[in-house]
This record gives C-alpha cells, structure tokens and sequence, in this order.
C-alpha cells in the first residue's frame, strides 16, 4: 500500500515531468524547423506557408533566435481558448468540436461533484474512524482516512453516502441529457447546413443477390428502377482492385527512387548514380540506377495495363455492392431507411458513408460470413480481454518492491533507498500498464476490419468499443483485483466466482491511491507529453534527415496525426468510471480527475487548432456511445457500491440502493429514444426542406453529373490517368507524369524562382483551393484509402480544373 | 421429497381426471343443446345454422338419442387432425395456424432429444451409483436414481452430460432456425396473398405537435403533403370519445331490457310489467317498466346529442393522433419505416394495425407519459414478480405436510392415511399454484394496458412477455427454491444472494418430482379440462336459464373465447424452460413434457377450428417472441447447468460449457438479423409488386373511397346512426332502431317463419357474407374495442351494401 508520501512523490514526479513536456514544447514549438511538427494542420488549411525560408537567413530558417518568446512557456493556451466553438466546427469539423465537449462535460459532471464529496464526505469519513483504532496490524494508507472504509461497519453515517450516490446520480444524468440534446442539436443544424455532398443523395447497398444471366450492374439498375421509380438515378459498381492498388503502391515506390536518383544527376551531371540490385544495396550486379528504376516502372506499368484489363473486364471483379444515387435527399433518405427486399439479408441498404470515410476492402463480405467474423471476433476480444490479464498481472507483481527483491535480490539495496522505493512504487505500476496498452489499439483496430465494418469512422468506434471493454477489465477490474488478488490468491481461488462484485466493491478503496498515480502517469504526464508530439518530432526529423529526397517527400514526412477516437474515447470513458465510482468511496481522487479533463481540454483544444488533420466527418456519430457509457459506468458504480456496503453491515442500504440502477437503466431508455434516432436516421422533414430549398436556388442543377464520379472506385481515377498517360507518350515520346506530387514539386520550383510577393499571392490561393489529405505513416492508418480532389487553378497551369485522385491501398 | 409411488398416484389422478373430462366433453360435445358452447367457430363462420330447431323435436332439440355416436369418445381427434394447414389459416388465421405450430415445435426438439437422454443419460446416471452408498440420512427418492444428482462428484462421467448439453443446445438451434424460416416465409406468403386490407394503405401517426393557429387535421394535411407529396392520400383524425362510449353502454343495457319487457308484453298483452325502480327492484315506487325504460333512453338519448355536440365541436376533443393513408403501399411502407420530423418524439409513424387490432384508448398519450409510464409498469411488474412470491410460498409450506400438521394438528389423522397423503403431496403444490396464476393475466393485461400500446395485438404479447417473468421466477425459481429454501431455511438468509445461482443448480434435480406433478396438473388434466370448457358451459346456461330475453341475447350469450395468448405463450415458454433445463439433468421428465405438447396439440387444434374466434390477425406477429424466450430457457439451462456443475467438482466443464452460451447468443443474433426484419417491417420490393399487380388488374379503383371509412373512429358510424335515427323519428313517428342486433333478430325471426330450404340458402349466403366479432364477456377483454363490418345482401334486405358498426368502449 502506498502512502501519503509515496503519492507526494508519484505527483513531484508527475507534475515536474509534465511541467518539463511543457517547457520543452515551449521552446520546440516556436523553431521554424519545428513548425510542420506543431503546426501541420494550418499548412493543410492554407493558414502557413513555406515562404519563411526565402525571406531569412540559413540560422533564422531553422531556430528561433527572438528571446521574448521563449518567456511566455503557456502562450499556447489563450491561443487554444480563442477560437469559437462555431469557428471550430468550420475549421476542424464537427467531430473534432464534440469531442472536445467530453472534455468540458467532464468538468461539469465532475466539478459539483468534487466540491460537495470534499465538503459532505470527507467529514463524515474522517470522524467515522475505526480504521485509527484498529492499530498497525492493517496496512492502511493516510488516503484511507478519508475515505469510505475509515466508517465503522453498520454505521448509520453510510446515509451520507447513499443520499450522495443519488445526488450525484441524478446530477451526472441532468448534465448528460443537456450534452446529449445539445450535440443532437448541433448535429442536426451541422447536417442542415452543409452544402450539399454526394454522401446526401448515396446509399450504400450490399448484398446485392447474383442473377445469373445479369450482371450485377443490370441487376440493381432494375431492382431500383422497379421499387424506386421515381427517385433512382445511377448506380456506381464497385471493383474489387485489391491487386491493382499494390501494383500502384509499388510503382510509387520505385518512382520515388527514380526522383530521388534523377534530381542527384541533375545536381551533379557529371557522375551517374549507380548501385547494386542486390538486398539493401549490398550484393548484386552493378548498375546505373536512372536506367533500373525505369525499366522496373516500365514492368510494373505493363503489369497493371494487364491487371487493369482483368478489373475491367471480369465480371468477377465486379462486387455485390453499389453506391446508388437517387434524385433527392428524400429519396435516399427513404431508400436507406426502409427494407428493400423480402429476404432481409439482401440488398441491404444504409446510408453511404463520406465518400473519403468509405474502408473499400471490406464492401464484398457476404450477410452469412459477417455474421461468423462478427461471432469470432467477439470471442477473440473474450480472449483477448481476459487472457491479457496475465501478463499484466505478472508485470505488476514485480512491481510490487518486496516480489521484485524476491526475484531480484542483489536489487536490494538500491530499492531500499527511500527515495527509489517510493519512485518505484508510484511510478512502475502505471507505466506498466501504459506501456502494454501501447500495441493495443492496432490490434483492435485490426480486429474491427475483419469484422467488415464499411467505414472508417465505424471501425474507428467499434475499435473504441472494445478497447473499453479491454480497459474496464484489465486496467479497471484487473488492477483492482489482481493487486489484491496477488496478496490474498489462496483465499481468492477457493471463492466462488459469484463473489466477485463483492470483492471488488471491497477493494475499490484500497486502490484509490494506485488509481491517483494512474492518473497522474496517464492523465498528467500522458497529456503533457502529447503535447509535445515527441513520436512525431522524432520521426519528422529523421526522415528529414535520411529520406526526404523532394519537397513532396517532406510534405509525405509531415504527420498531422488525428484524434484517434478508438484510443482517446475509452480512455475518457475510463475516467468517467473512476471518476463515478469513487465519488462515493474515496473523494480525494476526484480533484485527480479534474485536473486531467482541465488539462486534457487544454491540450486537446490546441491540437484540434493546429496538429490534428480530421480524416472524415462523422457529424459526432460517436456520442451516443459516449453517452451510453457513462451511464454503464454509473450502473458500475452502483453495483460496487452495493457490493462494498453489503460488506459493510448496513442492511437497510439494499432496498434504498436498488433505486438508483433502475433509475438511471430507465434515464438511458428515455435518452436513447430521445436524441438516439438524431444520429441513425435522418428525417425525411429535413430532406424534403433541403432539395425544396435546392430546386428553389439551383432548378436547372445537373445533379447526376455532380455525382457521377462521387463515389467512382478509386481505380477508376487511375485507369483514366493511365489512359491519359499512354496517350500523351503516343504523341510526345517524352515521358509526362501526370502525377499530383510531381505537379506540386514542380509548382514550388517554379514559385520560389519567381519574385516572392507574386509566389505568395499565387501559392496562397493555390493551397487554399486544396483539399489534400495527408498520408499518415503511422501502421494503424496504412490500410485506409486517402483521396484528395486538386482543383488546379493557379497561374503556373493554365489548364482547365482537372481531377486528380491519389490512391492508397495496402491488402 | 416425492417418491416414486407418490408421483404414480399423482399419475393415476391426474389420467383419470383428463380421462373423464374427455368422455365428458365426448357425451356433451354431442348435445345440440350445447352446440353454441362446443362449435361457436362453425356459427360464426356461417358453417352452423340454427335449423336443427325447426326440423326436429322438443326432446332432440336439446338431448343426441343416437347411441352410437356415444362410442367414439375420441372421434374429435381425427376431426381436428383432417383440416390441412393451408385450410387452418383460411378458417382460423395465420395467428392460429403458426400457434399450433409452436406444440408440434416443441415435439420436433423434444422427441429426439427424450430418446437420446433416455438411451445415453439414465444408464450413465444408474451406474454413477453415489447416493444408493449414501445410506437414508438423505431422503433421495427413486427419480433421483436416474438422474444426474446419482453420479459421484469429481466424476469422469459428466463428460456425457456436457456432451448431451452441446448436441440437445445444437439441435434445439437447428430446429428453431427451421421454424423461424418457416413461420418467416408463411407470414410473408400470407401477407402477399391477402386481399386489399385498409392496414395496407395507412400508417398511424402519433404525437403531432399543436400548432397554435392550426387544428390538428390541419397540420397533418399540411406536414403530409409537403414530405411525402406523392403519395399522400388523406387522413383520419382520432376523437377522444370515451364519455359517448359510456353513455352508448348505458343505452345498449337500457335497450336490452326495454326489449325483454316488450317481449314479456307482447307474449301476455293483458298484463303490462311493472317493478320498482329503486335498489335491485325491491324497494322505491312501482313504475309501467315499458315506460319507465323508454324515458330513461330517451333521456340518455338527450345526453348522447349534446356529447356528440361536444365532440365534434370541441377542437380538444380531436387527439394527436391520426391514421394517415396513402396511395399506394409503397407510400405507405415508406412513411412507416422513415422517420419524418426533427424532434424524434414528434410525429412517430408506425403501421396501423388492422383496425379491429387498434386499441383506441391509448392512441393518445403523449411521447413523455408513454416513457414515464413504461418506467412506473416496469417498477410495478418487478414489485408483482418478487413480492408475489410470498403468497405462495406459504400456501405451500401449508402444503408440506409436516408443516399442515403443525399448523393443524386435529388433521393428523386424516393427513396420515396413506392414500391421502400422496394425494396431498402430489395434487396440492401445484393445484395452489395454479389458483394464484388464475387471476393474473388480468392484471397484467391493465398493466399492459397502462403502458400506452395502441393495438390488441401488442398488449397480448406485452402481457404474455410480463406473465413469463412472472412464470420463470414465481414458478421455475420459486417452487426451486421456495421448496427447499423452507427446509433450510437459516443457511439460506445467511449466505450472499450471488450464490443463488448455484443454489438454484444443486436443488433444480430436486425438484424434477415437483415438476412433473404440475406438468400433469396443469398440462394433462388442465388441457383436458380447456377442452371440456366447463366455465364457459356452465355460464352459457346459466344465462340461458336466467338472462336469455331474445335470440339476440343467446348470440350474446355464446363465448367462443380466443387463444389467449398472452397466458398460453408463457406456459408454452415455461415447458420449453423446463424441458430443456431437465433435459441434462432428469430425463425422465421429459416424457411427461411430450405427452403434454402432443394432447395440447390435438385439443388446440380442435378448439381453433371448432370454437375459438380469432379478434384480429397480426400474422404471427408473436413468433420473434416465441423463439427469443426458447432461447433464453437455453441460457438458463446453460447456466443453471454451470452452476450444478460447479458444486459437483468437475473443474474440467468450466471452460467447455463457456461455450455454450456464447454459441446460443451468437446463434439468436444470428436469427434476429435474418428472419425478424419480416416480423418488423414490409420490403418496397413486395409493396411495389402488389401496387403494380393492383394498378394492371383495376386501373379505375377509386381507393380514397375504399379507405375513407377504414380508421374512422368508430363514433362516427354512431353519428351516422344517430342522423339516420332522428330522421327516421321525425319521418314515420313510430321508431326504427338501426342497430346491428335488432336488424339481425329481425332477420333470424324473418328466416324462421320461411320455408327452411329457402332459409337455408339464404341465411348462408348472408352469414357467410358477415364478418362478425362476437363480444367476448370477459373481464379480461370488456374494454377492447370490438368492431364487425356487416355487409347486407341477403334477400331480405335489398338495400345496398350497407356498413355497420358495432362499438362497445368502456373507459
């Protein structure tokens, strides 16, 4: 058991880490050579350019020499705070603004609380006192004076605590229903005023049943036309290219080199670049490589001329899915509402996703099969929940310092001292739970694309989903048992397994303070450092150091990074549920929590502004889990508290504490019938409005050319460039790439050759009318598809705007 | 503990109960003057007329003289099995049809499975051989020597048991999945066949917000045309009506006797009846009651008039609610399916259900009530569930003899004969139960009332899924556990409420001797004993003797009663629980349990097709509900398995039964996704079809006639009745009552005083031609709405179809 002290020096730690994270991004974040590391998103928006290199000097370029702005260490914050919550929808999406709303309803939920459990609680805990009277025999804590357990067994003062379970029940349900129906609201008015989008007027439907003398295409072109007659307007097949996207994956590559051995002759014409084939360069003939890498692209080409014959004209290739348009909003929003087909697992319709949040490699999974992958996967996550434990647990038994002398005895004395003894004991537990919830979320993630989730933004919360379910017995259930279960396993094993409720309920306020240095690592430290983006600062520098060959390269290198909902949500929803739970039982660990979503809020509203680059807009598809699973954690911290009373001789508490899960069970019904239809469906009143307003404003709309290529499967776009491609080299024998990344490298050539006020008029617009989605390195995000649409209008070009589709796809 | 020649007794009872019941029910069945008890379905259906009055003599009129027909008293039998299925839904209803589906279900999963367990189980569980070393300080019976409690603890035996537990769980799945399939494909097969329904056409809409300018039909029109102006055909508003349906009761009592005492009258015209007024006509002033009665109408007549002012005046009268029809099906499955407003508990769409299915009282509680309602019934059912509980425990600790004896120690000699006590021991426990359980469904059917569902058919399956709970824990776990728990009391109070489980585990095999007694008290002599119908028998003659006036009074007089869902359902789930929970662990009750589905099954069958009345059709509307709960005695089988397993030291099925539950969830969820979107909605594909069908085969239907008066509320075919009554009244003075029952004497007396071949064919022709509900006098159903469309075109009347409703509300 950790003492007072023990915390004081868990938190000196902490909070001088965190303080050091803070200096340190101080002085990082105002380097110019930091700047696509702290500031990725404004270059996305348009916000920064790259002009400071022309205007200064070689130092100035690099770091920054003005001292004033090295004082002010927290002048990032009123920065983060200024920006509107309006302005921050516009400037990072709807997503982003909710999920900064967790944050804030933390604070509201958890400031009342603290103020009346330190005001009521803690008095009543502190002269309820038996634990002083019990003597040394029990290793009691100072933290558990004040806690629950310092309340003598079948003390009448356990009303205090059953009247606060219900003031703070009712309140964090107050709080809740105002944040539900005020993100519904701003759903719906986000919704309402958007312009219009592809994703309006697309359904997404699969399980679309082989005819054999049809082919799919024809088959849904009929279908529709027969049930939809007045509404149906296109269909979009999809393709099942997963070979043709890693043949392009490849070419990319290889073209790569070949532009990084290209610019070195053109630097140095006198020496042709050479090397061997060979692994790593190492063995092999020698050869130049200009010549290699040319004639390997032209192999590639050849390969995909041939694969992209085989798509076409497969019809195997063809997948049972399509994206079907209709006319009208109403008519999508009825389409994807109701059931088409007589046998409910065909032509299963639902709304399309954005078209850059649709995850391709999953739409071709059949009704049958899905339901196996979702049944597997759920009993891996069984397995995975529960078999996790153990290595867990053995980790933390070496971090329990008499265990760890018992494996390690020549350790000894350097862990006696005192001052390592209590680093040891306040730090090692926490970090090493965090350092195996690090691989975590990728495998999750992975888990969630098996079981064929169709978008991102889906596998995104599905992937936050179990991840919850991981923390809340692992880290949650698992530290609270396993921590005492390592004290007293005889005895814990000769249990039935029916008593477990009661001895967590019982252990609950034994692990107060584990929990306050959990926070402290994870909430403080954890936040400071992401911050800092030390990751992505490393890496960025790295790179620019060994790889980036081309400007492109750089911009490649830059790594916005994005919320990362599966990993963040479940955290949050983590300290939800200790916050709940030992509202009751130990107050003191509230003020913990606070400083975690002040701060958290903190760091997270700047990253919004100037890291985070959003992948996709889900219009806070996420909150009705946020919802639910605060109340889950409410019902926890009621059946805990049931099970440590129970445990506390006050008998009268079980009908008086009955209440408050059937309360709070019936709040979720009202709230999820409430506000939940604002998230799954979409009203045809609203529908019918927007096109109203449309046909008003644009009656001579040619909405079936505005949603021709919406949802065009990306190899779609490559076979035209490809097309395009052998067609220019027909007629000039010069090689053009029609290559985004070579247009934009050329473009900055161009523009720092010329005067530098023209460039940066010219630039500016040129990167304001981009829409560019970067693309991430990271091993979690490598399988997803990025599309940016460049609209090319500056003056270096002067053709018409022109499509160009980047594609990305790792099977 | 029962022993074997205790339940032989019970055996012997209960056969000749059922027995004799049966060669009752042969000897009455044959009686015409129990015709109207025994075959109200064939009158109905117009298969029966009233001739055999006419032809035959005062003696045979009343009393079969024919001996031969005494001697087949299970000729019924073959009767009932002859009708096809396809031929049952004509005659009976889908709903009818898939009920009976549910017994020969059950003897498809339990005949198998009965002789795997007998074949496998009894001789694993004979040479276990425990309890015989034991010695008599345990009093086992003989059953339990065939059971699993046999089998010595640690034993390598019980890996048959779990083996069985995975083969019965994997062939219960196959053949629910095959029903499901099969009841799925019947429901939409019945449903595409149907003619053109008025339900087809409309949605109910409900919770329309009031516009303050607007009245409601207003508001609806305009809300309607504007989003789905296509299809939008016209609307039905709903009067709150209840008051005028109190003052028609009070008329149509006041009718029924001013007609008897004109009968009187007529029959002795010398003697005019008088009576009293006051109290039960014993005391206030003598009064002509021809008179007297025709006043006190009149006077209700008054007051009916200036309601009927008021409800159609009055714009509070008019509630938010409407049934809103469309032109065509797709319209309308579309409106249905979608949501239509912003504010999701604002104009709520749902399918109309047929209209004698709609329960009128309830279409006007708002969206809030409905929720807080819900929440307070739920309360209150839980409260019923547990609390109940008590009642019977002491009724059956009274039924333990011991206990009998102390309470009344002068019946000591009489409880000791040997007879007497089996008698006791065998008949009483179940016997009491089954008095408790009697005026339940009642109750529970107000509750379900209370909670706001708008249609017949919802609040019987509400009532059915309430009276299961009550079944599973009063029933299965209280008689487990009450039993025992009175026997060891004090160990019980003292150990944790989780341990319940295991409890309930070690005492389930226990009880198996409890359980087949009350399978033959409830399911052998009690289906006997429905088809004897001695209730209803008993009722229809004394009302014959006492309160039969007119021929319409007998018509009346007939109840051919309905399936009853919502208390057959769960006594049908709880023989499946008990099945499939004893199926491991006792197999010898499983015989008793196929015994029970196979008699049900007859006597159901042959009381659908000769005496229920179906009051609505929700084709099969129930079924969802009927596998999810087989299912969900799955589960607890599974766990209640677990749990006996764990105190029988056989760690090994720990991690093997892990599986088993997983696999019925993953194989429900399954189920659900595939056939329940059948149950719940109605796919464009099949809308569009019929609606094409329909245009090609009538291009001219005037379908706005057609569903003008489909939903009207049925006051205003009493107004109609009402205008057309004054009118009469002032044309010709003398009274012409248009009233469905008056016209229907008019028209048998008519008939009799025909010749009867003439009769005959006519009054075929014309009952054929009536959709006729009768009035079920019930309390259970006195206030449902009962509404029989009477087309008129017999030869009596030659006026033109004519629609008459019957309308019978009490508030």
């Amino acid at each position: 058991m950790a003492t007072l002290e023990d915390l004081g020096v868990s938190a000196f730690i902490n909070i001088l880490s965190a303080f050091v994270f803070l200096v340190l991004f101080a002085v990082l974040r105002i380097q110019p050579v930091n700047d696509r590391v702290y500031f990725p998103k404004l270059y996305i928006a348009g916000k920064r350019t790259h002009d400071h290199r022309s205007r200064s000097s070689a130092v100035t370029r690099f770091v920054n020499l003005n001292p004033c702005t090295y004082v002010a260490f927290l002048s990032w914050v009123p920065g983060a705070l200024r920006m509107s919550e309006a302005e921050l929808v516009a400037h990072a999406g709807l997503d982003s603004a909710v999920y900064l709303r967790i944050y804030t309803l933390g604070l509201k939920i958890f400031l009342p609380i603290t103020t009346l459990a330190l005001l009521v609680l803690v008095p009543v805990n502190v002269y309820g006192g038996t634990l002083r009277g019990l003597g040394k025999d029990i290793a009691f804590s100072d933290i558990d004076k004040l806690s629950i357990s310092n309340v003598s067994p079948g003390s009448n003062r356990f009303f205090f605590h059953l009247l606060m379970a219900y003031v703070f029940t009712f309140w964090v349900c107050i709080m809740l229903y105002k944040e539900y129906s005020n993100v519904a609201f701003m759903r719906l008015h986000f919704l309402a005023s958007q312009k219009r989008c592809a994703d309006q007027f697309t359904v997404i439907v699969r399980n679309i049943p082989r005819v054999s003398s049809h082919s799919t295409s024809e088959t849904v072109d009929e279908f529709f036309r027969r049930n939809h007659p007045d509404h149906y307007l296109g269909q979009q097949p999809v393709y099942n290219a997963n070979r043709y996207a890693k043949l392009v994956k490849q070419k990319e590559r290889l073209q790569n080199w070949l532009d990084y051995y290209e610019l070195k002759f053109e630097r140095h014409p006198g020496k042709r670049p050479t090397g061997r084939t060979g692994c790593l360069g190492f063995c092999g003939s020698e050869v130049d490589q200009i010549e290699y890498y040319r004639a390997r692209i032209s192999e590639i080409e050849r390969r995909m001329a041939s694969e992209r014959q085989k798509v076409l004209n497969d019809p195997k290739a063809i997948m049972p899915v399509s994206f079907v348009t209709f006319d009208s909003r109403w008519g999508a929003a009825v389409c994807a509402q109701t059931q088409q087909s007589k046998n409910p697992t065909q032509w299963l319709t639902d709304w399309a996703p954005e078209p850059r949040d649709v995850y391709w490699q999953n739409l071709a999974i059949p009704f049958f099969s899905l339901s196996i992958r979702r049944f597997l996967i759920s009993i891996a996550v069984f397995a995975l929940v529960f078999f996790y434990m153990i290595p867990i647990a053995f980790v933390q038994s070496l971090a329990n310092l008499e265990g760890l002398e018992k494996v390690a005895p020549f350790l000894k004395p350097v862990i006696e001292t005192k001052v390592v003894k209590s680093f040891l004991q306040g730090f090692l537990p926490g970090l090493a739970l965090k350092i195996f919830l690090y691989i975590l979320p990728t495998v999750l993630l992975i888990m969630s694309k098996v079981e064929g989730y169709v978008s991102l933004s889906s596998l995104e919360r599905r992937t936050a989903s179990k991840y919850y379910y991981f923390m809340l017995v692992n880290v949650f259930l698992g530290s609270v048992i396993a921590g005492t279960a390592f004290e007293q396993l005889y005895a814990f094993l000769h249990q039935p397994p029916s008593q477990i409720p009661k001895t967590i309920g019982v252990a609950i306020p034994m692990k107060a303070t584990f929990f306050m240095t959990f926070i402290m690592v994870d909430g403080w430290a954890g936040i400071a450092n992401e911050i800092l983006r030390v990751k992505p600062l490393v890496i960025y520098h790295l790179k620019n150091m060994f790889i980036v060959k081309t400007e492109r390269d750089r911009e490649r290198a830059m790594d916005p990074g994005s919320i990362e909902l599966g990993e963040n949500l479940p955290s949050l929803q983590l300290y939800f549920l200790l916050g709940l739970v030992y509202a009751v039982v130990t107050p003191l660990l509230l003020p913990f929590i606070i400083i975690f979503f002040a701060f958290a809020f903190l760091v997270y509203r700047h990253q919004i502004i100037n890291v985070y680059n959003q992948e996709y807009e889900s219009a806070a598809a996420f909150w009705p889990q946020v919802h639910s699973r605060i109340i889950a954690s409410m019902l926890i911290s009621h059946v805990l508290l049931f099970g440590l009373m129970s445990t506390k001789k006050a008998a009268y508490s079980t009908p008086l504490l009955i209440f408050l899960p059937l309360l709070t069970i019936w709040f979720h019904k009202y709230c999820k019938s409430r506000f939940e239809p604002a998230f799954r469906k979409y009203p045809l009143e609203e529908a019918m409005e927007k096109d109203n307003m449309e046909h008003a404003s644009e009656p001579n709309l040619n909405l079936k050319s505005f949603l021709a290529t919406a949802y065009l499967h990306p190899i779609f776009h490559l076979f035209e460039e490809a097309a395009k491609e052998a067609a220019a080299k027909e007629e000039e024998t010069v090689e053009v790439r029609i290559d985004k990344a070579q247009r934009q490298q050329n473009r900055h050539e161009e523009a720092q050759a010329r005067s530098s006020s023209q460039h940066q008029e010219t630039h500016f617009r040129s990167t304001h009318e981009t829409y560019y989605h970067h693309e991430a390195s990271h091993v979690s995000r490598s399988t997803q598809y990025h599309e940016g649409i460049h609209v090319r209008s500056d003056t270096d070009s002067p053709s018409p705007p022109h499509f160009i589709y980047h594609y990305d796809i790792e099977s």
